[in-house]
């Protein structure tokens, strides 16, 4: 699919400016971005009328098939939330379930502007099938803890999940300290040793789960995993809200990504985590949606607008994490995170990216785009989104293989299913 | 204009509860909400094909022309943002600026659900032709302060704009205790009095304006204009982040408002306010989007949203302020604050109300639409927005009397000729 779009403009994301000209692609990456567009055999050209084409979203951590929890049990306190709501339901959904419904979540996202996610949860088979399928990029973290998967299924996944489609990749991963033995995080660290691998998982969400890692091991959950070369060759921590000095000093010094969920932590009440520190020691951020059950939309900018809020409010400081580190986090801190070669509107970079409507009245007037794009966007903005060069969303309308209507259908009939006693 | 809106659902406020059925519209009011809609000659009857009719949204706090600030001036302090971006940029502002300008913010409320506003800001008469016009329903606060308007003045204007067009009205009000004297609000006082009239204010916004108005008066805000009989005939005041016990105990008793505004307050670093103890006391709640320029969108959903979210971080309590209660106060806490009768879908009331795309992604599986509404939604699933039975927004176009790419060139008009020096 060769595309020209023109007469638009695109965001450069390595000065924040936006600059007018044609954006072009061919086999899945950016082939030219400027101002004199080649003459060529364009299967499609597409008139910008002056929108905006933006990198699409990374969202750096979810759970795609949760979206059938949504608003299922909400203004719950966490413990009866994930016991009642959570743990009890999810135990009965099967492969197909989650085939379904990574299918939902691929349509949200691409309605979002978001173009590859992050995926940490079960039955990954199913679930590659359902990204592959639909065109949509996923990089899975493995999902290992004391009770589901092992060591041998961790590296049968990574193994095979690497090997598997052009738009999925998998990286180690277990869910986290409090859910996973020693024994175990010894054996994923063995693991990043023996494939050079970075390692990723939940971390430093609660007080509590900090508190008992404390607890248990004389150290955090940082420093446990550290001591024990789990990041040898890098990886990063989601939430990341409870992160002590010592705790940042091993991020920085194995060249770590925070990756931050502000809409989850105000939902489920965990807290705010310290981006302003982790910018201002060079760690890499990325910005992830988590799951639906606990958000509860796949919105990244809800997350971009409290990324930068939460800070202002955490500093009393109305200047604090600008904009223009929102988006760099969203963008490349994302593409950088997930090891894939996406996040800018540059010739030879993989050719996922949103349209933004100039013309919504929030957009409107003009005075500072980038800005306005983290305070006072929202998913209604979004014209299109396309992955690897092949148009997923346009115009409110959904190009994911797949009938909406019936993919709603199915979905209900699953939830019914479950939630059946 | 008589419309029937069949085959679809609403929103029943008083049990927050979905309900099947058809709603139908004369003369600026619902006439029949039910499931046998009366046999009539309707001007056009819609098939809602299952989407959701729900109250429009009240917005209880704006200043509609700030829309030409937006993202003007972002990440500054707030002096700085107040002393450099703000004042000397507004003080440039003409009648006619205003007129289109709030042409714009219509646009925007449209298209987010909002069908009411309680607006403070200049040039009342400018506002309330751009209002009627566009057939937007506006309640003014007045803006009196030691720098601009009068006694005479509010009175002149709380007489001609409650008697100008059926979707204007007009409340007392000033701007705030930090920057109206003593004697003005003695004036504003005795107003109320002679009209039996609430009044209205920015109240307690920062910790800085309440601790120098005890410094000044050793009482706070609320106190000092308590004790000179402000609030005998009840009102409200804007944000109220910093209320003592003594405060809400006033709130109470007179029956008043407490307006809402968590996305400025997030972006100026405010605070978060009480709302919870507002609720336990049973103090009327309403929720505002506050103007462009500190927040950066009039959006309810962001705001509902953060109405739910940071109560849950304050109490570190996922179970605080409940969604029902949140859109409780953006339909009818918002309508009561106004004193106009909207905010249910109701035969009676007033015809203000937006349709919900249920095929949206985020709105999908349907386990609680009520949950989800606050938790999950955004301005992309406003399919449709009507005020007194006029439908002003449907399917991403604009009906209010003015072409929007005129509309947005208007606007840039007068932002270049503001910001350039």
């Amino acid at each position: 699919m060769k595309l020209h779009l023109k007469n638009g403009r695109y965001l450069d994301v390595r000065t924040m400016t936006v600059k007018s000209g044609s954006v072009c692609t061919e086999g899945g990456i950016f082939t030219y971005v400027g101002n004199e567009p080649p003459e060529d055999n364009y299967d499609r050209v597409i008139d910008l009328n002056g929108n905006l084409v933006i990198p699409g979203f990374c969202n750096a951590h979810t759970h795609s098939p949760m979206v059938f929890l949504r608003s299922f049990a909400e203004d719950l306190p966490l413990d009866k939330w994930l016991t009642e709501a959570v743990f009890p339901h999810e135990a009965k959904l099967t492969p197909e379930d989650n085939y379904t419904l990574t299918k939902l979540a691929v349509a949200e996202y691409v309605s979002n502007g978001i173009t590859s996610c992050f995926d940490m949860y079960y039955y990954p088979e199913a679930m590659a099938k359902a990204f592959s399928e639909t065109g949509f990029r996923c990089v899975f973290c493995g999902a290992l803890n004391n009770f589901s998967e092992s060591i041998e299924k961790l590296e049968e996944y990574y193994l095979k999940f690497n090997n598997y489609h052009p738009l999925i990749s998998y990286k180690l991963g277990f869910h986290a300290e409090y859910t996973t033995s020693l024994e175990l995080m010894k054996g994923v660290a063995g693991l990043a040793h023996k494939y050079n691998a970075p390692v990723w998982c939940h971390n430093s969400e609660t007080k509590s789960e900090t508190e008992e890692c404390i607890a248990r091991y004389g150290m955090t959950p940082t420093e446990i995993m550290d001591s024990i070369g789990m990041f040898e060759y890098g990886g990063g921590g989601y939430h990341c809200i409870y992160l002590c000095e010592e705790d940042f000093n091993i991020f920085a010094r194995h060249n770590m990504t925070v990756v931050t969920n502000p809409c989850s932590n105000l939902k489920l009440s965990s807290g705010i985590a310290d981006l302003t520190e982790a910018c201002r020691r060079g760690i890499n951020l990325a910005i992830g949606t988590d799951g639906a059950a606990s958000n509860n939309s796949l919105d990244m900018f809800k997350e971009m607008y409290l990324c930068t809020a939460l800070q202002k409010l955490k500093y009393s400081d109305a200047a604090a994490m600008p904009a223009e580190s929102v988006l760099k986090a969203a963008f490349t801190g994302g593409a950088r995170a997930l090891e894939i070669n996406s996040g800018a509107i540059e010739t030879g970079k993989l050719a996922d990216f949103a349209v933004i409507d100039m013309r919504r009245p929030c957009m409107q007037p003009e005075n500072n785009i980038v800005k306005n794009l983290v305070f006072g966007g929202s998913r209604d903005i979004v014209r299109m989104t396309a992955v690897g060069g092949k148009i997923l969303y346009e115009n409110g309308g959904f190009f994911i293989g797949e009938d909406t209507e019936k993919l709603y259908a199915d979905c209900a009939a699953i939830c019914k299913r479950i939630f059946t006693k």
